[in-house]
């Protein structure tokens, strides 16, 4: 299988798409844009959900759930939240089916059966959940309110690609109100915190904290924290965001609160959302040219046995020792598969496990059941080495945070030699053309340059980081002052 | 709060939707008949999700997911299954949304971004999955295939109650794939059974398993499997399915493998479901006219601990106790809280914990810390008891056995005597309006006297039962001959 995937070199966008169907991820549907997330592709997805659904009811947050159909008067009632999403919008404007009378067998939409008011199918909450909070909030007693949905979102794109731009994808979104304006501001940064926290631990990706420039902002936000991942091709990745919203919503759906002094407010908010898009992000950092490459916390197996025999008795042999090593490894809570299927040769098993990006395979042949062996081989490394079946379960363990640990270091130091500075014109679109990654340059901290940049370089400035220095400085492209330097690249 | 809540006596179904919104499970929404599940709800359906997770992946099921959006010409090529959701269909006709030229700052659908064909949102995800499925299929070594969705869908009903009939729901529906009719019956009934141990260990509700008659089934089904409990009020609540479906769909979609012996056939298939109509089914079992009742196997909290005192000295005290016996209990994995909240007397927090069905509550007053003594209150039996300080982790962890076991066994009595045997149709209208419950009754088999009766007393077959003895006799409607009783309810 592996052997048809397009190598990175060659064409990087056809080696992503190859890859994420032929290791059975995602595939396209019959729906435009919509994608089918396989199994495998799933229970990847469902162990970034149990860790992040952990982090926020560590941090307080609970789970609920809202509809998935918003009223357009409700939708369209924060402006720039509306405009922001009415150019991408589902609208349901019917509820029944008929009998097509000029096509037997065939439904058509029942003209009698025309909603009074569209419903918009959610490309994010915030006004049917504004909306809700409003009867949820009276005094201060009732906040901070802090919840969390996981949900599904549909935004109708136009040109989609497989977890990364999907015209529907999954995701969670977070929903909280305040008393204060700080403590508004604290939870964004936060929860963007949580985020960075998760990719760098869990996914294995190293992650640039930061806020966004007024004109990449959410819609409806006051100021927008990120996190910015690079891709092996050089591009960047958003890969979480975090909205200080401002009063803009708790206005929009007059959401006030009496406070401890007997004074009406209205409530501060923000809103914060991961989707399957981190799926991407995930494929992209880590993965080569003969598969995915998997960070063993995410990893659905992160170990996978392979018998090679040739006779019943040698499988039976094999069979024994694999039993005994999965009853050791999860006990350290490995989680393993053993391979034992008769329809596939044990070269058809290595290389499905490779292009599946199983951290360690461990193969049991004939010579191991001689010498008390086993064959351990690293996906990260694509190395081998032949261990003694006693210190299977040491070595096992000890590789499970060597290769995590290994995958991280390593996209950390591709990630900061493709960090550059400078501080010209004619360097930022030669850097930008010749090796890509995030450009620190002065900006002068108008939109018109910001467009201007990215009209010419298809650059757009990724984030002012968070531990930004202050430096005074020329704008690299109109020559006026600057205070400090912001991050340009292009991205996903 | 819980003064107000209406009686069952008085008024069953207002007494339902007090409690629902009281206890803060989930409230109406902007959005006609679409709920909004709040925290203290989704909690509760988080924990039958992850129960039912378990025990699906345990038979061998995996998670994937599949479009929202099911292209209409894809919806109706099971005819059937599409006749029995075209009248309920919420479907979307356009893309995009821009500014009203007749309305400043309101937006409308957009004329032009109409799509060339209309989108159903996802009644049931058969024609999706199936048209997937086809893809999936070639060979006897691709099956079985058991997959399992946890998704939102919509159906737009007319009548709508909070979790018991809304217009978006949340469920799981598993969709299976096999090489033999056998095989594919085994599945459904096995999820049928899965579903039934599910609802007595974990939700304490008695269920009779049974197959659906031919007007009850699901559209598209060939024989329809389901799990049928009894609320308070004598109606039956059907509680979960487990569809066969055939080859109907693998016919309608062209899915077909190759056999080991090389020949082509259309796979068997079935499909199965529970949705958060399961929490209806569990509120109207066990709760009371003081509010919820919870078993101990799905309550967030199943205990609370509540200080009383006068002095700061003796709260922190109590303070110290409580956090050691939190300490031990959560050791056992009992899950605890400790409501130390200032905002509100003693009094009032009984009566929410009460509303909200916590298991048991602890109560620690100034004379507990005199006799080293702590006060245990059961929510099921409203009984109280006080207990020495050292035994307090041993009986609350009997106890968390002793109440998930007392209400399966008082829903079990209940339902028990309210399964009546009837011979004549007097009986059977009168023993329906008396006391409700499920109606023995000798049927002929025919659809015009199912519906006959329905329309003479809205008495629905529930299920002809699993356990169902061959029995000779006459219909109880018709007088024609039967081979054995089914049973009759009214029903939510």
């Amino acid at each position: 299988m592996s052997k048809n995937l397009t190598s990175r070199a060659e064409d990087y966008s056809k080696w992503y798409n190859e890859l994420v169907v032929k290791a059975d991820l995602a595939e396209n549907s019959a729906v435009r844009g919509c994608m089918v997330i396989k199994p495998y592709g799933y229970a990847i997805w469902e162990k970034m959900q149990a860790e992040l659904d952990r982090m926020f009811k560590e941090t307080g947050h609970q789970n609920a759930y809202f509809p998935l159909l918003i009223p357009k008067s409700l939708f369209e009632a924060e402006e720039k939240n509306a405009e922001g999403f009415a150019k991408e919008c589902a609208i349901v404007t019917h509820y029944r089916l008929q009998n097509d009378p000029d096509n037997p067998g065939k439904l058509r939409v029942d003209p009698d059966a025309k909603l009074e008011e569209e419903l918009i199918v959610r490309p994010t909450s915030e006004a049917i959940i504004w909306n809700t909070y409003k009867g949820w909030i009276q005094s201060y007693r009732d906040l901070p309110l802090l919840i969390n949905q996981w949900a599904n979102v549909v935004r109708w794109e136009m040109r989609t690609r497989l977890f990364l731009r999907t015209a529907e994808f999954l995701w969670q979104e977070g929903h909280t109100a305040h008393e204060t304006k700080a403590e508004a501001i604290q939870e964004a940064e936060l929860m963007n915190n949580v985020y960075a926290t998760f990719a760098e631990n869990f996914m294995a990706i190293p992650v640039i904290k930061g806020v966004k420039s007024e004109s990449e902002r959410f819609a409806g936000a006051v100021e927008t924290y990120c996190i910015e991942a690079l891709m092996q091709d050089g591009k960047a990745l958003q890969a979480g965001t975090s909205h200080f919203l401002g009063q803009n919503f708790a206005k929009a759906f007059d959401v006030k609160f009496t406070s401890k002094e007997g004074k009406q407010d209205y409530v501060w908010a923000t809103s914060w959302g991961v989707s399957t898009r981190l799926m991407g992000a995930l494929i992209m950092t880590h993965s080569d040219d003969k598969g995915l490459v998997l960070p063993p916390n995410l990893a659905p197996n992160q170990v996978v046995i392979v018998p090679i025999y040739k006779t019943d008795e040698q499988l039976e042999e094999i069979s024994k020792i694999a039993n005994l090593m999965m009853g050791d490894l999860r006990a350290k809570h490995i989680s393993v598969k053993y391979d034992n299927r008769t329809t596939l040769r044990p070269g058809a098993k290595f290389a499905q496990h490779e292009l599946q990006g199983v951290p360690l395979r461990i193969a049991i042949g004939p010579k191991d059941l001689e010498n008390g062996t086993v064959e351990v081989a690293r996906r990260d490394t694509l190395t081998k080495e032949v261990i003694a079946l006693d210190n299977v379960t040491s070595t096992v363990e000890n590789l499970m945070t060597e290769i995590q640990t290994a995958l991280y270091t390593k996209a950390l130091n591709f990630r900061d030699s493709h960090v550059t500075l400078v501080d010209t014109f004619d360097e930022f679109k030669n850097v930008l053309e010749t090796k890509g990654g995030f450009i620190s340059a002065h900006w002068d901290g108008t939109i018109e340059t910001e467009a201007k940049i990215k009209e010419i370089t298809k650059a757009t400035i990724r984030c002012i980081p968070t531990d930004e220095v202050p430096e005074n400085g020329i704008c690299v492209y109109s020559g006026s002052s600057s205070k400090g330097r912001v991050l340009f690249a292009k991205a996903y």
